[in-house]
């Protein structure tokens, strides 16, 4: 059997790689000087002076917004009749993204698109989500539900999120103090997230993997591991930003687009000369993945630039911080790997990447 | 023939809004004391003490924050090779929207989403982003570009906006201020904007209608109105608030989904038995329209709940302000119609909405 990529499953990274890199400049064309920085494109800007006359310059609040959508996760829970999961991912996918800056989320928006809008089959979405937002005191202020038929596919459904939040510079990680012998530390994952699921929808279609199958090793079905919901990593991150201050903290990031390995690299500047090296050992098992692997086949460097291996949200730490924190009793962080000098911006073991 | 209809296009609004008010209580559960309202989902949100300490309460701060996509006029834009103006169209309907609360944009983020996303392609529409964004100094803060094969049509490309903004409860129209008597103001629109064009599109294909095309009474073709941008409405409704501040000014509204009957009737609150009644004769002839409305045939019902109609914001004032609104020699402005009680919320001569 002929291994199977994300690529072969119809979905590029590269494609959007690509684009990014070259929309760069129509992004800085729009810059001013409020707007602090960029990396992979996700801003801050700070708060105008009009709407914050008191706030001292060295600390000011900084507002960050995110973008994200559910992608074809959505078609595996329409098939399962289970959108709550969908509705609760769209906010915590974007939550946690504003997450890596320590941001406290403000409201949230969602944008909804079909071919044709079923309008009482889509109440568990807004009651997933409400109950999230609900939880983490993030209003719902509106949204956007679309019919658009001859874009949307009938019977599909594209659900995005968009979040906004706040923080203060003095909570923002600082990526450019990282330096060799920093470690990287991860929060554990749970089912697959929200990435890659136009691979993992090729695998069970090709491979014909029913949904009841159990996943070995585990009490659940293949279907049930597929909708875990995604977990908020929000309390952990501003947790571990309270007690490990920036420059302490360089860098944290979810694993989302790219994967473990993708999002590793997000923890360097580029052409820095440092590599975020993960110990492939340090990783948990993820029995679905395992499963889904085997079955595809997927090779390691596939899943390492897909999924995320077990580790949903990472952290790049000063050293003496991280000891510390792994010597705190009850600390969910867990350390998976280091800061070395090489020309590659990440590595599992020996996958690379640039 | 029979007369063609939005929702024989395959759009139905009321779906939307059966949608919608099915939604509103799980939208509401997420609502915290700082959400200072939600008309038709567009809420503001009191910046938060911590962002802000020195701001009085009377005239706090408040984030505004609007989603809108360009829908199906993308589709005709692409076979045109014209993405630029869907670029420009995605902020400026966003920004449009935050006018309604006398907003000014603190930055825009977008939503691309393709079976397969074709880079050097999609450069024109990030230029014609960036463009109004440099115009009105609204930074591009980020944004998502999804490949989601089986969940968008080959070929097809969905393109949204979020827009962020921030204004002060002093510049918020009171819509609750609204008496019989009340004067309806309206902006010229140019070309039919970004909603309807499933409707259009279905004219195009069962009437065989060309592109090239001349519009009867213009020099354009049907093409190049179809294509024209939506007019930026910022500045416009920024200035007449600030010339007739609330509760002088009772709502503005953009020209959206819903046509220019369903905007109207956002003008007033619901039940509070007031009729904003616009006068046909007062609104301009829109060549394009007129065109596609006899090759259809579309009804005038139809395309007074699809279609701006020529006008392309609206703004309801007291009566006395906008006698001195229309006396000021270039007020961009025309009367289009007066508040009267009755039982529906708009009227366009004696199309009547509930």
């Amino acid at each position: 059997m002929t291994a199977l990529t994300y690529r072969a499953a119809g979905v590029d990274p590269l494609r959007a790689e690509q684009l990014l890199q070259a929309a760069r400049p129509f992004f800085q064309a729009t810059q001013h000087a409020g707007v602090r920085h960029l990396p992979a494109f996700a801003g801050l800007l700070e708060l105008p002076a009009a709407l914050c006359e008191a706030s001292s310059t060295a600390d000011r609040p900084l507002l960050v917004a995110s973008c994200d959508g559910v992608g074809t996760k959505v078609r595996l829970a329409q098939a399962a009749r289970q959108l709550e999961v969908i509705g609760r991912d769209a906010v915590v996918v974007n939550l946690n993204d504003l997450a890596v800056v320590g941001a406290q989320p403000l409201f949230f928006l969602d944008y909804l698109a079909a071919a044709r809008l079923d309008p009482s089959g889509l109440l568990p979405l807004f009651s997933g989500m409400s109950a999230i937002c609900r939880q983490v005191g993030c209003p719902l202020l509106g949204g956007e539900t679309a019919e658009l038929p001859g874009t949307v596919t009938p019977g599909a459904l594209d659900v995005v999120g968009f979040a906004v939040g706040w923080t203060r510079s003095s909570r923002v990680p600082v990526r450019r103090a990282a330096r060799v012998g920093d470690v990287i530390l991860g929060l554990p994952a749970s089912g697959l997230h929200a990435n890659g699921y136009s691979l993992v929808r090729r695998v069970l279609q090709q491979r014909h993997l029913a949904p009841s199958l159990r996943v070995p090793g585990t009490e659940q079905t293949l279907q049930d591991a597929l909708l875990t919901p995604v977990p908020l990593y929000l309390d952990a991150a501003c947790e571990l930003l309270a007690r490990h201050p920036p420059p302490l903290t360089r860098a944290l990031a979810a694993v989302t687009g790219g994967g473990l390995l993708g999002r590793a690299g997000m923890l360097v500047e580029p052409d820095a000369g440092l590599c975020a090296q993960i110990d492939p050992s340090a990783l948990p098992t993820v029995p679905v993945l395992a499963l889904l692997a085997e079955a595809g086949p997927i090779a390691f460097d596939e899943l390492a630039r897909t999924f995320h291996l077990g580790i949903g949200f990472l952290a790049l730490l000063d050293a003496d911080a991280a000891r510390a924190e792994q010597r705190r009793p009850g600390s969910p962080w867990r350390t998976i790997g280091t800061l070395r000098a090489a020309s590659r911006v990440a590595a599992i073991g020996s996958i690379l990447h640039d």
